[in-house]
């Protein structure tokens, strides 16, 4: 057999959808030849496939072609094995042993049975909600009282120590600014106290920081979001403390006799925190000790973190930082204690690489999506891919996890620990409209960095976290706008919802792509350069949303794709 | 790129060994043209790669080629990227994203943090073991009086409903033969009080059948066998109970008022006992209703059992019934409970398709290995490979798991649930020993099904349940003193422990293949036809085992490879 086909019977390739519906996802080496794939099945102690279905070519990878089928199991147990069909009356066969002449010869692929416990659920109402995040420090100002002495101005260039003031009583304030924007979830960075700006170095677990409020203000916040139709969610920052952490300050002071020792992961019989002889976030940052979560009290004591704030401020759910690196067997646990208590709940890991293993269903509904990042900004910023080579690597990584945690794949340009979108493209308004423009209709929930719809700037930490710009007459008012019009037409079209983003042309100034809803809806989305304007733009189409971007500098080492001006269209 | 390399960074791909070094596996699709794989690797928070090593060759699979290296981690924390030799100072570079031409622009794999909790163990003394596979009411009858009136002859010929009278008094006598001929793990098939033959359909999951004995008789069987240091593992089967269990007896009586009603999958509100409205294992076996695990009821109750027979008769494991139609939620729970009562404790699932699910580290140390079987049979009894596919397809399976999990497979030529080998092979002992001698000398665990080292026949479930023949004159003397020979090669040699089957030579009539022992002892295994003898042996070779097998004849549609008399032959 000359072509090369990819199939496994588990993770990303085969899993239930639910307890009767199972996704099957094929990749075929390019170049092959053949007319089609289908896939023959039936219950698992059937002696014979009582059923065969055609698999749908479902888009182009950079070397696969992707094939599809929702495969019903109404009995909960699957078998199948794939016809490969090569000419009229010629088929290969595929199964769990590879390619055989004659169907009886392919060793089947087995579904065994869907357990109801291992189906990947994810909220519902991630289909239908814009996020934005928010840097606590940097956001608003509402309550100059709690603002520390030494607090540099509001607009100051930020450094890796200032104090700007920012709030809970400061989001609060400002619940209307990002209800009208059309946001749904807030994910807040850090608010538990501790020493740094960032708040990634915790103190105390169980304490909002004085700087940023109380626990009632955190209740009141959540309050005021949950009655606008707003949820929040917390970074949790398990895999590390802060110097100030009570426990490991007892270690500093009682050395080996501490009840804590084993609570870190110390080389020796000594602490030495100048040497910093003990394991920390990356390397040898003595103020960010790493946790050992396998002990037994170490892991109680964070999940009943996690529980916490749950129970006490209602929040709705959590973003894990430095995921990747916590094990396998707490972020388990972390699921069943989070989606126990409020099983709508959101998990988002912070992994920017392929994050498979956290996609199972077992511990994340989905990651910060960086590696979708990459791929907006080598198009519409750095110009280091064509437009068909941005299809085939958004179209790879839609096939790199479960439909379910593609749902639920916090999708962004920026965040705090990145260069904001509009200083990578040197100040380019344009491209942070085309960019925006993806990122609302892509599969996923599109999240918005704060200030980014504004057209703040600012280049790598600590330039990213700029104070909030609150000045009407230093916001970019045309930004502003389209971002709304974008967000509210995600909100608007179910076909934005879910389900996968299947590029129809992908050429020298145009891409086009069609989004299709769980009931069958569509919307195609177009960016035609100047030269292709109108492409593809049936005359039948009820135009959604329209926006033509200006000319903009490259300032990539290739031309921009659409860097000549662009035509961004979604229709119906 | 014409290419074709398959990597992810995770299983079967990439895993910790141990804490401080990770194994990576790469696939490579034939035909191909390249010198060699070089993995660049270094700390994930390093600016670059700091190491690199030459993968080595590790055999042909069926369309693939594999290459391996095991990586150091000194700080747990790895990123990784391939670099493809073409031709001198002509690489090109595999990443995360893909090909590159260039080694920055190959997006790094990672294996963010390697945390002891994520790292698959197995107990170690599986590479030092054999074992035998009972079914207790055809091995021994020790205690008649616990045989039931209406019990058949000792060698009669099995049905499904026989009984025949063995017992755990018979087994427990009997441990002396098991010990001389090498054995060290002994697998039972249900004990527990079920109304079938087979007990596989259990009515007390706390109770030992009175036809097999009591709780004494066990902790005897048990002690006996530890003193002889041999191990023992019961079979669990929690997927469905029997109709006599309690619980299911107290739905029938109650119905929807039932405190059990929800232990069980029935549809509608009133049970069908005829109909059989409820599901069970397979397709409406009334017998055997399928248990609801993921009931927080059910799930304590099973692995109150699970832990039961640990603490009160110190059983060392269990072997899991239709392992793979239960969730994997319950399995997780199951490892943990097992492996925190006793952490050198076996847990091996039936599952006969591929288990890559299952062996991930967090649920069964193996599974029993019946796609080796297939590939023996293939071979040495049905004639439906030549000894290139053997090879290849026997590599596959080598890769197709985690290494520990290759260490802990049950590996078998037959069970209960399957027509005896020398059945298969027309009564050939030649074709059982050829089989026997593959199976002693194959990565994992070698099972002896009761009585096949002795040459007994039987087909199909029932028949392959008779009596273990004890008379002297009709076992097959010079087959039980091969299959002795080998069970005493494997465990002397470290080198048949662990490690993989590195095939050097698969051509028409001759097999050879070199078996690694950890520490770099080498064995090597051949099989030569009638016209190959003494191929390949140097003459420096210290001969551990030969044996020349008679000719017979084939069962199969095709010659067999090794059937005009075969040559077996170890040395080192």
């Amino acid at each position: 057999m000359d072509i090369g086909l990819q199939h496994q019977s588990n993770n990303p390739f085969a899993y239930p959808l639910g307890q009767k519906v199972v996704r099957l996802v094929v990749q075929v080496h390019r170049p092959y030849r053949m007319q089609e794939i289908r896939v023959h099945y039936g219950d698992k102690y059937e002696t014979t496939y009582t059923d065969v279905l055609t698999m749908q070519g479902a888009g182009q990878g950079t070397h696969f072609d992707y094939f599809v089928a929702d495969v019903p199991v109404p009995t909960r147990r699957l078998k199948y094995a794939f016809e490969v069909v090569l000419a009229e009356n010629v088929s290969q066969w595929f199964g769990e042993m590879g390619w055989a002449r004659e169907r009886d010869e392919a060793v089947p692929f087995y579904i065994p049975y869907i357990c109801k416990r291992d189906v990947f659920t994810v909220p519902d109402w991630v289909d239908q909600t814009v996020a934005y995040q928010i840097f606590p420090e940097r956001f608003a100002n509402g309550n100059p009282l709690l603002t520390p002495d030494g607090a540099c101005g509001w607009y100051d260039t930020p450094t890796s120590t200032s104090i700007h003031g920012g709030d809970l009583a400061g989001i609060r304030q400002r619940l209307d600014y990002l209800h009208e924007l059309g946001i749904r979830l807030i994910y807040l960075t850090p608010i538990f106290r501790a020493g740094s700006n960032h708040k990634y170095d915790t103190a105390d677990y169980f304490e909002i920081d004085p700087q940023f409020g109380t626990k009632d203000d955190l209740r009141a916040l959540v309050a005021d979001a949950h009655a606008r139709g707003m949820r929040v969610v917390l970074d949790a920052v398990l895999n590390h403390c802060g110097y100030s952490f009570r426990p490991f300050q007892d270690v500093i002071r009682n050395g080996r006799r501490s009840r804590y020792w084993d609570w870190f992961f110390i080389e020796g019989d000594e602490i030495d925190t100048e040497a910093v002889n003990y394991e920390t976030f990356a390397t040898k940052l003595r103020n960010m000790p790493k946790l050992n979560l396998a002990h037994p009290e170490v892991e109680r004591y964070m999940l009943k973190v996690a529980e916490y704030w749950l129970e006490e401020c209602d929040i709705d759910g959590w973003r894990l930082d430095v995921a990747n690196e916590i094990d396998h067997v707490f972020w388990r646990k972390f699921r069943e204690t989070i989606k126990r208590l409020k099983p709508d709940a959101l998990i988002i890991g912070e992994v920017w690489h392929n994050s498979l293993p956290w996609l199972q269903g077992d511990q994340f509904d989905g990651v910060m999506n960086y590696p979708l990042r990459e791929c907006i900004l080598d198009l519409f910023v750095r110009g280091r891919v064509t437009e068909d080579e941005f299809a085939k690597r958004v179209t790879d990584w839609q096939f790199a996890y479960p439909a379910q945690a593609q749902r639920a794949m916090l999708n962004l340009l920026g965040s705090h620990d990145t260069e904001r979108i509009r200083t990578l493209a040197g100040g380019s308004v344009a491209a942070v409209v085309q960019a925006m423009a993806l990122l609302m209709t892509a599969p996923g929930i599109p999240m918005i960095y704060y200030g980014d719809e504004i057209g703040m700037q600012g280049g790598a930490d600590p330039l990213c976290r700029g104070g909030m710009v609150w000045d009407d007459d230093r916001r970019d008012k045309a930004l502003l706008d389209v971002v709304k019009r974008l967000v509210k037409l995600r909100l608007s079209e179910p076909a934005l919802a879910g389900g996968l983003m299947r590029v129809e042309c992908a050429e020298p100034g145009l891409l086009r792509y069609v989004r299709e809803g769980q009931t069958g809806e569509r919307v195609w989305v177009q960016f035609a350069a100047i030269d292709r304007l109108g492409a593809g733009i049936p005359k039948t189409a009820r135009v959604l949303f329209a926006e033509q971007t200006e000319p903009y500098v490259a300032q990539g080492e290739q031309a921009l794709a659409f860097s000549e001006g662009c035509a961004i269209t979604v229709w119906r």
